[in-house]
């Protein structure tokens, strides 16, 4: 049994546990489906009219820690189908007994009904049912197909998270159920760390610390999903698109810019029409009878200003990048935070090339991925998707070879971690998914590279080749951020709010002790002088104590701090208060002449340090 | 007489003579209108069969100098309405006939069938018509309100200018007519510049420019009114967009970001609905019920993020900016170019103060347009929108009061040459035009600055005074280029394409007299070069001849262009080619280094210079 089995056996022996103590609890108890899930497990339970909340946790979490001592043994039987039946009539589960009817007339297991990633609970594949298995451990019998651990003290470390409301079967006419919720891990220190991890995860939510911050807002009058960026949020915004910019103009990249609506027709003559013309949305002109869609996607539009003149072999690679807005239709409920939106602005590229140019490409833009995470201290590691023997796929196999090839020598050639998945290339090309670990150690999916040989076919793109043939170039889709409100949504997770010095809203704050016109005139000739080096500076005017003020800059998460009074005017220099996380040891409490001070914080920001140097 | 009322007395007298010279040359013509018109007048005519043609031209010129050298005096008579009637039928002349018909029965003039521009021919005012007015010279007669010239020697110089179908009355249902057009001035000299200035504004029409010099692409797929920019256009309005925000955010701005479609919800509040939701392009979800609009406006945005927190007396102004796009449903015969697009790209800003920081911050924004506006070297003058005792304004008037009085103050202030027109504020708040005067004499109404009592208001916009209680703020609204788009369109023709250095797509362009290691490595080390000191240079890669390259230079109005042979290997000096509107007199020729020629130029970039230094 591999590791993740083993924990796998572990999680479904305690939803067995669970239940056991639910039905130690309230004998009445009707039991649904049990399955494993992500990180643990959950059962579904009716009891009637017994609410269960989290004030009863205590309780179950005893009575498991009784069955547990217990050291019941998972005991396995089995039962012709009919049987079945009759012994969920006589121990009155009429869910179970549900479950076993579907099961006598479809032959199929009823885990359909539960997501991909949980486990069905009942049995194994399809055809014809003549036996079903049960699993008892002391007094309580579940249906069940397995495996489990030996015995009831084998099932680690665990803790009941959350209680919520579940049709049966997913159904909104069915009765509703109880979802009990709970985590499990083969240690206690394991099941420590995610539940730190999990408070931690709910202090950085992006949503809180959006308002904490002062970074984004919404408005019932706008919608959801349209989230509007206040100054510091936009400062974020700015700075991070405009990096992943310069990276890409350093290897030759040009900005173009589209309008967000088009006739529908560019999106017939692509292809996306027909595969997501539902999702898209329409926009209707009072004035005309011209139908208009806003832009999913801008590679598209990109192709039309390829196309706006011959090119010839030595034009290429022609490459584009714009940093533009596109629309997705959500539905309403699928909303939230930074997360998922409607309005989604991507720093997008493509690139226009020959199939011998796709490596160093592709290598430039791996480069730029690598340089930029670094930057913003997220680990990389890259999945490559391939195509398989399947007939899905358009484009000459003989280019998707070469391609690949030259994907996996790109990353191979930048030192990317790597991995490769075939059959899961898209249907016009193989891609490379970068996948960034967050400090809360959750993996995400944000930049991708993806190589396209179907839309220039079909936008009719070509280029005059060295021996005067007409061929078609390669396209090479680019987001390095992917999407910058979900990035955002991860990033400020990932850094609680205290962003590094370049990417900070407000980079030094100004604490002036009382107004005099000589104070006045000092903090003036600061705030000029930061001005002047770019640095982002704020003197905080509230009518506040020197001591409050402190607080909010902390509350803010401002990198530098500080107070200017008599002494700071007499020595004419400052002793800033560097926020902890980039404080580096033993250089604390230096005074620093304000040209000094400044200057640091400037060279900072350009060499995008990730600590501090004062 | 005014000098005006004499241009106006002559044109209008040009316009009988070039009926009279039609007559003579084709006795059947029927005769409509002729009014006066911006630069000149016309005449509507319909000669049966007859086709006038450009071909026509100088025959009717001829016949109408003829008319001109006999000096008939223009004679004024009145007849009774229904003699006059008599006279039109006697004389064959049905449209005429069709006008007095008119103004028997009606008692007003037949002149609100005209644009607002053109001068009414026949009668003034409204009211019963007894008498009407006729002008004879020679042997033709009109029906005309007059003045004319004494004698029709005294018409200046004149020149036909073309000829277009125009149905009578403007009425798609009615006959079509010739519409033939003549510009005249007083001089000779007079009529050759506008001559001159027409076959310039010809050639530097923008949208030819625009495929010559490749700054945009429109595309059927996508539709009309919406420009795509290519990597040069692109350049243009990064430059411009930049600069324009550069200057604000010295004044404390700062930027924000908005979604670009709301639901209509926002425009209901703030009162755009009622007034403008027939030109607002609808936007449908197809995943869920909602509605939304594509903004044609950002203040009502921009107001929620000033509401998203408490704000006090200490923390106004509170200054918002952000270049963003609006949609403008127009209709498709509309559209054409730059001038008139869909989609429209705004440097909007808004501005929420306290009643007493009004002039400061006009002030700032004056400063700004006045820096902007000599950077492109265009002329300013203002217009101060004032309220007149009219209902129809909202707000407090003492309000208006001091605002009016602050608005001249900051102009005044800042030294602008300006004027005032009471009536012609909005009825939220005065307001400030800039007008523009380009290269070829036209005033362009570009950037304005709009104050605005009423939003604040809908919004419930509020701050905490010094005394504690809750007051509104005041809004302005402000855009320094206007839209992008427009401004680009009127900047294309104004500069012709010569754009100065800072804005030019292309500095610098390498040309290489041939391939060799030397000669690429010192190219690689001269573009090496550019690129650190962003400086924006292009080698040319393509297989033709020397003097070709030099002449693409040439038709691109690069600023620079530098031949790279044998020599400039030798000497490692380059002569840069000066483009001719950008050389000083006596500082051609010179051979810079390479460190010298680009630093140059990055300083001429940095201080936005009009004139070249090298």
């Amino acid at each position: 049994m591999s590791d993740n089995d083993k924990l796998q056996a572990m999680r479904h022996s305690l939803a067995h546990i669970t239940a056991a103590a639910v039905q130690r609890l309230w004998p009445q108890a009707k039991f649904g489906v049990g399955p494993v899930v992500k990180d643990g497990f959950y059962y579904d339970i009716d009891i009637d009219k017994v609410t269960i909340s989290t004030d009863d946790f205590a309780k179950i979490e005893a009575e498991m820690r009784k069955i547990i001592e217990e050291k019941q043994a998972f005991e396995r039987s089995e039962k012709q189908i009919d049987d079945a039946i009759g012994w969920a009539k006589e121990a009155k589960q009429p869910y179970k007994e549900e479950l076993l009817n579907d099961l006598k007339r479809s032959g199929t297991t009823v885990a359909s009904d539960l997501n991909a990633d949980e486990l069905g609970t009942i049995a194994d594949g399809e055809g014809v049912v003549e036996n079903v298995s049960f699993y008892t451990n002391g007094d309580f019998t579940d249906l069940c197909r397995g495996p489990h651990v030996g015995s009831t003290s084998e099932v680690g470390a665990f803790k009941l998270l959350r209680v919520a409301g579940a049709y049966w079967r997913g159904k909104e006419t069915n009765p509703q159920m109880q979802r009990l919720y709970g985590v499990a891990f083969e240690t206690k220190e394991q099941l420590d760390h995610y539940l730190e991890l999990q408070e931690q995860a709910k202090q950085r939510d992006h949503r809180k610390l959006g308002k904490e911050l002062d970074l984004f807002v919404t408005s019932e009058l706008v919608g959801s999903g349209l989230p509007l960026f206040t100054p510091r949020g936009t400062v974020l915004r700015e700075e991070l698109t405009e990096y992943s910019n310069d990276l890409r103009e350093n290897y030759g990249f040009e900005k173009v810019w589209i309008p967000h609506i088009t006739k529908t027709a560019l999106y017939e003559k692509s292809g996306h029409q027909a595969k997501f013309g539902d999702e898209l949305f329409l926009v209707k002109s009072q004035e005309t009878s011209d139908e208009f869609v806003l832009k999913p996607m801008n590679c598209p539009h990109h192709t039309r200003i390829y196309a706006s003149k011959p090119r010839s072999y030595r034009d290429l690679p022609v490459r584009y990048l714009e940093t533009t807005t596109v629309y997705r239709d959500e539905k309403t409920g699928e909303l939230g935070g930074l997360s998922r939106v409607r309005s989604i602005t991507q720093d997008d590229s493509h690139v226009f090339c020959r199939g011998d140019q796709i490596e160093q490409e592709i290598a430039n833009l791996l480069a730029a991925a690598s340089e930029i995470y670094k930057a913003v201290g997220m680990d990389l590691r890259v999945r490559l998707s391939y195509r398989d023997d399947s007939d899905g796929y358009l484009g000459d196999p003989a280019l998707w070879k070469t391609a690949q090839d030259q994907l996996r020598n790109a990353v191979e050639a930048n030192g990317l971690k790597y991995f490769e998945v075939e059959g899961e290339a898209a249907f016009y090309g193989p891609k490379i998914d970068f996948m960034a670990t967050d400090a809360l150690e959750r993996e995400h999916q944000l930049a991708t590279v993806q190589l396209d040989f179907v839309q220039p076919d079909r936008f009719e793109l070509e280029y005059i080749s060295d021996d005067g043939s007409r061929q078609t170039p390669v396209m090479i889709h680019c987001a390095l951020l992917g999407s910058v409100e979900r990035f955002l949504s991860v990033y400020i997770e990932h850094t609680g709010g205290k962003f590094p010095v370049w990417l900070a809203p407000e980079q030094i704050r100004v604490i002036q002790v009382k107004d005099s016109p000589e104070l006045d005139a000092f903090v003036d000739k600061l705030v000029a002088l930061a001005k002047e080096n770019k640095v982002r500076i704020v003197v905080d005017r509230t009518n506040e104590s020197v001591g409050k003020k402190i607080r909010a800059a902390e509350v803010l998460k401002v990198p530098y701090s500080v107070v200017i009074g008599e002494k700071e005017l007499e020595t004419g220099k400052l002793t800033p208060r560097v926020r902890k996380d980039l404080a580096v040891e033993g250089r604390q409490d230096e005074a620093y002449e304000l040209e000094k001070l400044i200057s640091s914080i400037a060279n900072e920001v350009r060499s995008r340090a990730q600590n501090s140097s004062i």
